[in-house]
């Protein structure tokens, strides 16, 4: 089986295909132009530079394209680099599918949906479960293949369903401990909360902000779903029960600071949030950690204020990569 | 003409009818109760306090009531109050309406409506004018009869529209003056900025905050109300234009922390901003000065971050109060 | 069976035995000398004031005596109160034991011991598991007495073991959810965090704080001890594997602002400093959200940033307040 | 007539006259000296490497220089750049003249010293219109040709003057909306505010700091000038009159973290705070937006926080960059 | 000789002469009057209430009073306080004198004078001695007699002057050991860094802030009088050597929060401003520990971030209150 | 004698034996390694690029060697760096000893033991000066070759031994200066409050820190060493004048933000963290200044806020830099 990016050490002899996530023009300090790249695959991601890049070279290698690469593995100030020998599209009977090359979810799509359903089974306040269904089936398709994020935590196809399924079997092990915690409620509140990220966002790759997540942001776009969907299943959406459960999504970033209109004046609206930021350091923690070596840290983490971890040495549980199915 | 609450002079005899504001029960060092009562005319307000109060006395005087009141104008550490020798409910052919004692903005209702349109008229994108006449026609009452806020600025009966009005008169000479600036876009979110405090709030008088008010926010409030008016008139909500004006709405109040969802990223949705905070700043400044002797301080004003203002000796120009009709 | 403090109404009469938790004498407006009390029992505390205390009443109530009063559950600016129309210390007969008016963990303690077990079995390296079970017979009887906090959450007889065991239980679904976790350290850590409180704080019952707790901390203090625990049990106190586990509980209030001489560097300090915000934070909402009726607020708590939260109407799980055995 | 440096598209060749702005020698990877220049006309500025300097470049090369260039427009890291291929001064009969190539306020001197004048004719106390006639007469030179700032806003040659234009036109709408503010002292206050900055920078070519800038400041600089007039001019400087105008320069940064050593307790000084910034804001905004393609956004603005401003699609009012005479 | 107000132990009998710092007229619970008054002599000030207090007691007991007082030596919510039982004005042959009651620095002025004197010796460059000569003459007198500040530090007569002599004790000490110091410098600064609070304040009894004081700051204010300074003795103010000096002024409080203009960018204004803050913490920290039993507590000290200092049981050094000659 | 680095001017050859204190492998925009180097003297470092380093350059020029070089001194971006032009390791008869290049505090080991001495005898609390001594004695070595930190203040050779000395002299100062301040206790801070440096760093070389530094820290790294040191000494570590003690060390950072698991409740702990501060400051500003010409500005100073300071024309007593011995 072929060899993943991340398989190659240092100084080895990169042979392979890749994904361009990233191929930027930029004029070196010698004034020709290279390509500033991003390598991808399912491992993760390496950069390189393709020097003296000619006007057909920058236009055959553009980000989205599958290409066939030789080189050499490096450093550059700590970070591991390409230094590319040889580089050319595909050929007819080569890998040209973009799929295989991006990191994916540890669950299969039907595995996150079979295990979203238990969830939603378990709201079993009326409204609350007709809205849930009727947005996860309005936004099902990029629900399951977004990314929960542009970077930083969980951004990979399929990060967003991964990350809210993170967060809802937390919720039940709370909602088991706590008896006063309103678990429809805390379900509900969770499978909604950054479901506005299917409109934030462009898609699954080469993902940006679209207009309506940088004027609005996903807190208020998930909202404003919520009001439409009342409005289309009659459900008063100035009752009570509706206005608690938007106050869920509008009070999960926890401070105004962070994006937040209100802050969290419900239990279960604190409860989502901390998990919410459990899940996501989480899963920031073990991907940094799972390319560090035993007794050195990992890269500082921009999301966790900066700080690097240490894995200590004699730690086996963080030995191998998450698998991916 | 009746003498008004800020007419009486310190250690003069009050004798008039006025405004039970609030009217609390507590319990006094001795162990009895008495009523801690804040009398209401258009003048303003001061406390008081109905020592020995009785069941029967509780039961009659209460917030929202009429009474009559004989009394000395005191001062209590630096502040107004009144001493209450007599005080008892209307009589028949004596003043019974709230309204006479509430105090209101410096503008008729007639006249603001007049002077609104003509900002209304000079919105020339088709969609922001329908949307503005549309939900300006929907809460119309409550626009034009409610306070900008529970305290601090044009906390008066009208006082929504009012400050509404200056921010447009500001707005124009803002847009007369820069070329550059977006006209039908900042009028537009002027008349719309606070709007959902008419659903934030509970009304003219003895204003508290609902439910939608504490668990949504006047500023997501307003926002929903936009998208359900696009879609009752056909207008597609995601649309740049309706974004646009969302963004107006949502990013007004500057700062995350100040419960925007979203910074300003359009230049109209910055000057609506600091439009906003200079009229509310100038209006709290004005009314405190205008109880304020020359050559003195006012009271500290808890939200311009507890500063006090000086009023110069010889300023002529903050002698009156803003006259009421 | 008797009536608990938190069982009378407003207005109804009182009649019952309670503990005196403070007694301070103070000076009253008109010169004499009072008690302002509060007045404990399982169910919680509500003051009250002796009015007109003579020298003999001072000497004979003081804190931590078995009362029987006579009184009328009042309100006093929203809090509860009592109007004590007699009070007299308890005779022979009568109940006289404190512990019986103390509010308890829900736990019994043997039941807690026994749960803790289960975890202290699963750290399975060896040196965790030796320092873990020294410390915790060295310090048995205090950490299963000690309240978790002199106020704020788990302020309670037994506070401090049902705390921490709160915390295992959620580490354990943690563990359970992310492969990646190091259980033995994330049980350790969680089972020593707190554990300095014991001398931090001066006990049980009208908790203060020691010197020691004053000029050193629980967290400094407990961390000292494991290094004693290490020189006794001759385990190398700067192997790597004890300064990973002083880093866990050094770490625990997760920011050197809230006093941790180091922040987060290891996944397993920053997992359970998470989880001792979650505990803390639920086991506070639930307390005030027990007090409160459906459709209200509860009073602002003071160390989640002085936020109310509110009790939906139709909200049945925070109805009970928590059982005590 | 000749192309401006902003004329020039992407990948159209450049051929013109232009200023050298600066032109830095820097030491490149490969050991060789280059400049690192900014070209300058009247349509703003772009940098451009010169590489290989020999020393003889660098000598005929220096800031503050007329050049004939050609070159290249193309893009570096998405700001724009002149690949120069070409370069030398200029010769007799071509422009030599750093006058017609650096930036100007939008209005000619003589009209703003004529609209600046009639201002000065509202300042109605006669102590403050001395004071202000006296300083302006003082300093008239450097008023009219001086920046607002060596970078941000108003960074142009007649800035300062353009920037108190401004100001002013806002605060005598503020003046007719608002019948409690004192006219007089918010004029006298705003055409002070920044005439310290004369002392403070260079000069309105390259400018820099100066020793009393760097360790007095503009505050307080113009403070003792004003100090000074007092007793040229045999006006009680302690007179309450002179230190409310004072208050109104050393107040007018709003905060102390901002260089203000007083917040504002003056209302004038407080609406004086909020009109400066919002002149330089706007000035800022429209500065970037002028640059900004409909339907993309502006570069980040420093002193804006770093926001980025959206140029609605169909938005024709940012379409022209402001006119210079 | 007489007991001074803080010899007298908890529940003694106060019997003596004593100041009226303090005597403002307050409405009791009860609506009668009565004064609360701070009583002061050379050893500090306790409070008192003068209960059912006349017209003609309002008229006799004002602040700045000599008065007879029987009493007792009470607490109230932790603090010493007076229960009032006679109290009258004094007779002839009675002490009249206010001077007599006022705390004072632990130096005559002659002393402060002489030693001071020292320093100005010491100030070898021409330009700062005679600026610091001149005014010192010029403010000698307020000099030697105003307080530091109205409370927290030094609030005593002469607490400027001794503040400074005490800075300059450190200074010396400082310019000893670190021989890049410029002393000439360090010590002109020091003198006259907070020399403005002769104007910013009303004087030594009864210390108000005038409206200089709140209009333009003492920091402002004495950079004004260098300035004036500079003319009279015709020194170029804008040499070099007087911007470093008025530097060192402005620059004194450290950072601009705290009221400085600007930042330390000279030496020795950093080291001034460390000295000054040293002296003033030094000095609360010992007028607490003074007053408090070893073994405990100092009240919490409100211009040190409300910190409380521990007194250790054994510590003898802080035994004696600073002796008043 | 040979010329030392900085005493080389801009374009000068520069020709003798230095120490790499750095060499890093990178990789230039040409794709070829280079190293980036730091050369040292005892006059301090300078930058250098060696660049197209084959792999036997890469191994010969590793960091720790003394090599001979010949180059220029030139400037990049304001920062002075060497051209390299020849580089070779020292051969047979040509320096070799490390310890020649190594910036050294000012002071000989010898000179500094026998000042501490004094200090030693001064703490005439037994237990703290038993405590002083031992661990002065078991840390000896490293105490006095230790840098007082990695980079900024006291970076040097003996850094750690000399900045404890120069604390020690000012708390002589503050204690001879005011006599309530307890002078064995701070001494005895003084001594011991940076000796967990020894643990938390390296050595004196090529400093690091260590796992235990970054996990534990060196405030609670010595506080362990102190509690180890009471049970060797038999003394009793609960008794308070060791609880005292501790806190001298633990709270010396000041602030919790700064590190500090407590915040000073001592005077003399507050005391010694200022000195400490003041200290760190002098050095830092001392160093920098005496790199920097009269009439212009030191660098940024990362640690002081990124300030720069004024050297002032004719400030004669920055001239030298401090004498090495």
């Amino acid at each position: 089986m072929a060899k993943k990016l991340f398989d190659y050490q240092l100084d080895e002899t990169v042979d392979g295909f890749f994904l361009l996530k990233d191929a930027e023009v930029r004029v070196a300090k010698n004034g020709k132009k290279f390509l500033a790249i991003n390598f991808q695959d399912t491992s993760g991601e390496i950069s390189g530079k393709f020097w003296d890049a000619s006007d057909q070279d920058i236009e055959h290698f553009q980000a989205g394209c599958v290409i066939h690469l030789k080189g050499k593995r490096e450093n550059y100030q700590g970070n591991p680099q390409i230094k590319i020998q040889q580089m050319r599209l595909t050929r007819p009977g080569e890998p040209q599918s973009v799929q295989q090359f991006v990191e994916h979810a540890p669950l299969k799509t039907s595995t996150m949906e079979e295990q979203l359903n238990t969830y939603v089974f378990a709201i079993t306040e009326p409204n609350w479960n007709r809205i849930v269904r009727h947005l996860l089936n309005d936004l099902h398709a990029d629900f399951f293949s977004f990314p929960a994020a542009k970077k930083n935590h969980h951004a990979f196809a399929g990060g967003l369903a991964y990350h809210t399924l993170s967060i809802l079997k937390l919720a039940k092990a709370v909602a088991d401990q706590y008896p006063h915690v309103n678990r429809p409620l805390l379900y509900a509140g969770a499978i909604l909360h950054d479901m506005g990220k299917t409109i934030e966002m462009s898609g699954p790759v080469s993902t940006t902000y679209t207009l309506a997540g940088n004027l609005v942001g996903h807190i208020v776009l998930i909202d404003e779903k919520i009001v439409e969907t009342c409005q289309q299943l009659k459900i008063d959406e100035q009752s009570e029960s509706v206005l608690v459960l938007r106050h869920m999504i509008l009070a999960h970033h926890g401070l105004l600071e962070y994006g937040s209109p209100v802050r969290p004046h419900v239990m279960e609206a604190e409860i989502l949030h901390d998990l919410d930021e459990l899940d996501a350091s989480i899963q920031m923690m073990q991907t940094s950690l799972s390319h560090t070596e035993p007794g050195t840290y990992t890269e500082r983490i921009f999301a966790m204020d900066g700080r690097n971890f240490y894995r200590p040495s004699n730690d086996q549980t963080k030995g191998a990569a998450p698998s991916h199915d």
